[in-house]
């Protein structure tokens, strides 16, 4: 497998996308983009659990409940069209309706994203201007500025695509995403939520339903995994297109096709996933939270989570400190079953607790583990074989000049 | 009921406390108190659920299963004294035995509290020697000193006690409390965690048990409605003890004194839950969250949880900005049902959200709710009865100065 680090939604064979400045943004930035596949694809999707969820949620969920292909993504960012009611959701389907008219498809061809400010109605006049310039504006080799338009408070954008040989052709699988403030994904397929929004394009041909499973399976090891605040947005937003351009054999379930398309396939999910971690609204530190010797994944899970979300532990993070303490406090409170005798935790591999106590490391030793832009903590519980891993990042006080700042 | 704000844990007649600077606490600060019961007193004590409870907690968990009767509490900071294994065990208790040696009693007359860093043993030579002093302090009239020697990152002491008529007799309930990080307590009857302690005292005569009654109920409606940081401590710790000299009859199960009794003792609990909030780590703003129309309880709570919790709803009361997107967004990921088009938000009695969008209040009238140091935040969630009322902070700079900061 080759990563493409350039690459993004359009490597893969049979895919436009465009960029515009529609000025949803007030900065003038771009903030409306659309991906495009020419010809028919397999889709699946995943949205946000939050009750609240967004209009272009409601839409996206609609048009999956009656169909499983579709033709077209429309992203705007600067407005998340939450919390706007019945208005909401007919500018939403507007929004698809005027792409769709654009491009000679059906409505329901078309799928909407939205991030920014909620409670706020999009402005139509905007967006329907700027469906018509992005239009023109679709291309193949625009991968970077794809994702820079759908940026809120990320500082950089975030694709990739990889190429593998599968039957002996090559297919390529592409993605986008954006998302670093309100970001704790717990994603649902077909029914997800600072938002994260991401599209995954591949030109693979797969056998029916198959790249809903796989979109399923690969979430749970990426999005899903990922908190920067532990606040689940009303917009969260996966799509994924295949559309079988490459030319090679239909894969189909369980085959070692299938496992080789997944491994890439999760590769890029996890590859993006991370990046939101570590883009995290003011984090200096990606953090990788990992959970071991737990009674079982679920309890895992709970624990990872705990840590990853305890604002002592990030606070600590970003003071560069091996708190060990505040760890154990928070697999503690937890709920996942500990051993407290057989706890032990390890910062960047250096030995921090043994049988749950201190386990004798110098402080110069715990400082040195904790340099450096990237935290592996390892924690085993000492009760079972359950294992979890989380990305998440410290807290630091831009985080809270980010978001104290930010006025509706 | 009269409150006596310079009251505390002696003013009910019958009980004798001390302070003293035993060394413990780097900054030369009290940090030993010790509160005792002139005669028998009945006891209740609650402790935190997190799994790595402290050595103290263990403690006083085994005094509580073997009797319901006790004498004093030894309190110090600067030392958790948890994850510490057998040797910090045998530490509690031989402060217990020390304590009780020096004022005649027997060991399982003694509870302990710690509170500090974690993981490290007690010095030993200093908190017997502290024993030693602290006994030779004890006095009538020091609440304030003594609610003073058990802070760590307080800002001010946590004291008071009230005075009520009950069967012609004045009865008095006094209190103290600290914690200010690490405080989301979730404690449990004889079984609770920077760790909240607390020590009620009164001087009526309750018939048997009704004490632990009266803690169970008064918790669920005070300690346990407080979060600063959702990092529920290995150390919470609330006990109370009743002596009955104020010379009142018995103060029996269901009775109208006993409704007067339970409502002057809930009064204490609240008042210094809300301090603790008030006084959070880093806090500028006191936030009630009071989530009504919830389909129960228990998802009132959820709901209010998540709200008071939120990172986003934290940094924004900082910023004084009444972002009723990141509210109804923390309540839609609760898991508590909404009613999408029937939720309502006020803040400070100011509409702000009506039928699930903006209720079209003025920029300026909303930036005038959010200024002072206190804000309500009234949610009501269009399903059902349920209400649920949680105390919390907001989240400034100062919280990650200060968690960032302190080095293990």
């Amino acid at each position: 497998m080759k990563v493409l680090a350039q690459g993004g939604v359009t490597t893969p064979l049979g895919y436009r996308a465009g960029s515009v400045a529609a000025g949803i943004k007030k900065s003038g930035k771009t903030d409306l983009a659309l991906v495009v596949c020419d010809g028919p694809a397999q889709v699946a999707g995943a949205f946000t659990s939050n009750a609240f969820c967004a209009a272009p949620v409601q839409h996206c969920r609609e048009v999956l409940s009656r169909r499983r292909q579709a033709r077209a993504l429309l992203v705007n960012a600067g407005n998340a069209n939450a919390c706007t009611g019945e208005q909401g959701l007919r500018n939403a389907r507007r929004s698809a309706a005027e792409v769709a008219r654009g491009l000679g498809l059906d409505p329901d061809d078309v799928f909407v994203f939205s991030t920014g400010i909620i409670g706020h109605q999009l402005p139509m006049d905007k967006v329907l201007s700027g469906i018509g310039a992005v239009i023109a504006a679709l291309g193949r080799d625009n991968s970077p500025e794809i994702a820079r338009a759908i940026m809120t408070t990320d500082t950089v954008p975030k694709h990739l695509a990889v190429e593998l040989e599968i039957g002996g052709r090559t297919i390529r699988i592409g993605g986008m995403a954006k998302g670093v403030g309100m970001i704790a994904p717990r994603m649902q397929p077909a029914g997800l939520h600072a938002t994260m929004l991401s599209c995954v394009t591949t030109d693979a041909a797969l056998e029916d339903g198959l790249l809903a499973e796989l979109m399923a399976q690969g979430l749970e090891r990426s999005y899903n995994c990922v908190t920067v605040d532990n606040d689940t947005s009303t917009n969260d937003s996966l799509v994924c297109f295949a559309n079988g351009q490459a030319g090679n054999a239909l894969i189909r379930r369980g085959s070692p096709e299938a496992a080789a398309f997944a491994a890439a396939f999760d590769y890029v999910l996890m590859d993006l996933a991370k990046r939101l971690a570590r883009d995290g609204e003011g984090a200096t530190k990606l953090v990788e939270v990992i959970v071991r010797g737990a009674r079982d994944r679920a309890d895992a899970r709970r624990c990872a989570f705990a840590i990853a979300n305890s604002p002592l532990c990030k606070t600590a993070w970003f003071g560069g400190d091996a708190n060990w303490g505040r760890v154990l406090c928070a697999a503690g409170y937890s709920g996942a079953e500990v051993n407290t005798a057989a706890t032990s935790l390890d910062y960047n591999g250096v030995p921090i607790v043994r049988e749950g106590r201190d386990a004798g490391t110098t402080d110069a030793e715990k400082e040195a583990a904790m340099q450096g832009p990237d935290i592996k903590l390892e924690l085993n519980l000492g009760v079972g074989l359950g294992e979890f891993t989380v990305w998440t990042c410290d807290f630091s006080y831009e985080y809270v000049k980010i978001n104290a700042e930010y006025h509706t």
